[in-house]
């Protein structure tokens, strides 16, 4: 009998780690998601991932529960552990502190000023540590993480709900529903992993949506330049604290009898309206780490044609609307055949009658 | 051991007689698609398939290969041999004379004045009838067939290259390519299968088209309403007897150098141009029994609107073109929501970087 027969790899444990980590998707929000496991003689004895931001990190969380047995266990977990004070101490002193003997980490700090500072700390320590298993894995687990360190700016990701034939309504705007109950359910499910939900106010005119997930309320922010928004639409009436509206100060805006609570944004078509990086600058300036624009055609295409859509979800309903006039998916300025995004890293999959493509779109 | 320990099924040998058939898919027009094996004891001891009309029938073919072993042998055939006498004898007559046992047939004669016949005539002369494996299958092989003896008219199938969000070209209506060489291939190897590929003047004067397939050259059909098609284009300076050119006699029609190899037929707008079901008519009354429609985006939108389109092959390149002012896959008037097709029997298949959705379209 082989001594290593059953023996688990190191990928295997970080695999529960990303696991562990992905409990919390959109709840950890502006930190990392994080999950760790605890390993003696290639057995999980503790485990433990981060829960919101204020709460204990992954480590410390699996370190308290492994107690006197962490002492000589081997640590996995899926990003590079802090190095500074955060709003609890680092992590890289509980880890000394507890006896560890080997650190596995399947990718570093994003931050290139923090990179590999708490595994120089950890090496120093007399522990052992090991990098890399599942980056690629890990990394796009932290996909908005990433992004913010960055770039300092929000991850963001477009969904839309379309016809085979990329159109989103027909010309007088009717939209319910293109797809199907069990692709929106899914779609509301996603926005349970962002921060805030974007949409034009056009949308919220058509179709006066709500916009929340099934776990929480997000953030809402809407473009309204001329202040077409109605006070009676559900998202000022309801959790008008949610809602952020990006308005102009130019003469002829209507807007009127917004409650205080929602936050209006005077801006004018360059600053910041249509010129989304500075948008995207105001929302992130005030905590807002993704960002997931739901339409309607000329939003996302505003957004498309600046280069800012990180990822993208496509629903498409198998199903022809056709028609000269009825309203593409994406509109505004387009891209020349060269010049058109590529989406990356494609994903299919079929969600009741309706389809379901992912990926990451790559500019030129 | 059983005595049926790998007795293979009628299932089994109606899908050899499928795969048969399939050989000549795109060179039997105007007759169906079959394929016939003879069993004995089990084992296949002959078989054959329909090449072309006018070369003999699967069934006779099988049996003929089959010689004096044919008597007692079990025929399959996909569907329901001929009773009446064509370009050749019927092969109802050579199954009884071959003494073949037992015939197992996949579908009936779509013809609902012959279906039935020879299955009597068969059993009249004390020869086991079967029919039912596969039937499915079977009636989607020869979907251009049953639509054609059930319709009187052309089965018409839409063929699209699009990006995900509908876009098949730039509002300058540059398409040089949508889709990657292995798509293009592909979409070629489809031209094969069916008749004649139409596409309306637009697509001719941008792309300048060969509009072959990879083992025949189709015929051509061009709806050119005024006579904008130039006399130097490829369609018309190459195999001009396979071109036929649908165009209008009002005045300002600009038609001059056709060569008079070239069909034209003129119509009014009425009558055929954009009366589709009557410019199928005239296709059909001169043997055209299957119809690919490749664009562009008014000429497949007429076609859908006057819910003519019978299959659908729709080629995703996973790009993001954008724009409101780009050219739509699907354009004409469309449908109202409640009115969009359904497409049925979704299949997907990712060939090469691009995807390729197909489907058969059901009208409201």
């Amino acid at each position: 009998m082989r001594e290593d027969l059953g023996m688990k790899s190191d990928a295997y444990f970080i695999e529960k780690t990303i696991n562990l980590a992905k409990k919390a998707e959109g709840f950890t929000s502006p930190n990392p998601l994080v999950g760790a496991v605890l390993v003696r003689n290639n057995k999980i004895i503790a485990q433990g991932y981060h829960k919101k931001a204020g709460l204990p990190h992954a480590e410390i969380e699996a370190i308290k529960r492994g107690g006197s047995e962490a002492k000589g266990a081997t640590l996995y977990v899926n990003l590079e552990p802090c190095y500074h004070y955060g709003r609890t101490p680092p992590c890289v002193g509980g880890i000394i502190k507890a006896g560890i003997k080997k650190v596995v980490i399947a990718t570093s700090d994003p931050n290139p000023l923090v990179k590999g500072k708490s595994m120089r700390k950890l090496k120093n320590a007399g522990i052992e540590v090991k990098l890399g298993p599942c980056i690629d894995e890990a990394k796009r687990l932290n996909e908005v993480f990433f992004k913010n360190i960055k770039e300092k700016r929000p991850f963001v990701v477009a969904k839309l709900a379309q016809t085979l034939d990329g159109k989103i309504a027909t010309r007088s705007g009717s939209s319910k529903w293109i797809t199907s109950e069990k692709a929106r359910h899914y779609a509301r499910s996603l926005r349970d992993k962002y921060d805030c939900v974007l949409v034009g106010v056009n949308t919220v005119i058509n179709d006066n949506p709500h916009l929340n997930g099934l776990k929480k309320i997000p953030l809402k922010a809407v473009i309204d330049p001329r202040g077409r928004i109605s006070h009676n639409s559900y998202l000022v009436r309801k959790n008008p604290q949610k809602l952020f509206l990006f308005t102009s100060s130019t003469k002829g805006n209507k807007l009127k009898n917004i409650p205080a609570k929602v936050k209006i944004f005077n801006l004018d078509k360059k600053k910041g309206l249509f010129n989304l990086k500075e948008l995207l600058r105001i929302l992130y300036a005030r905590g807002i780490t993704s960002v997931f624009v739901e339409g309607g055609s000329q939003t996302l295409g505003r957004f498309f044609d600046q280069k800012l859509i990180d990822k993208i979800h496509l629903f498409l309903a198998p199903k022809i609307m056709g028609g000269k006039d009825s309203i593409t998916s994406i509109g505004a300025k387009g891209f020349s055949l060269k010049k058109c995004p590529v989406i990356k890293e494609v994903s299919i999959k079929r969600i009741g009658q309706d389809i379901l493509i992912s990926g990451y779109p790559v500019y030129k």
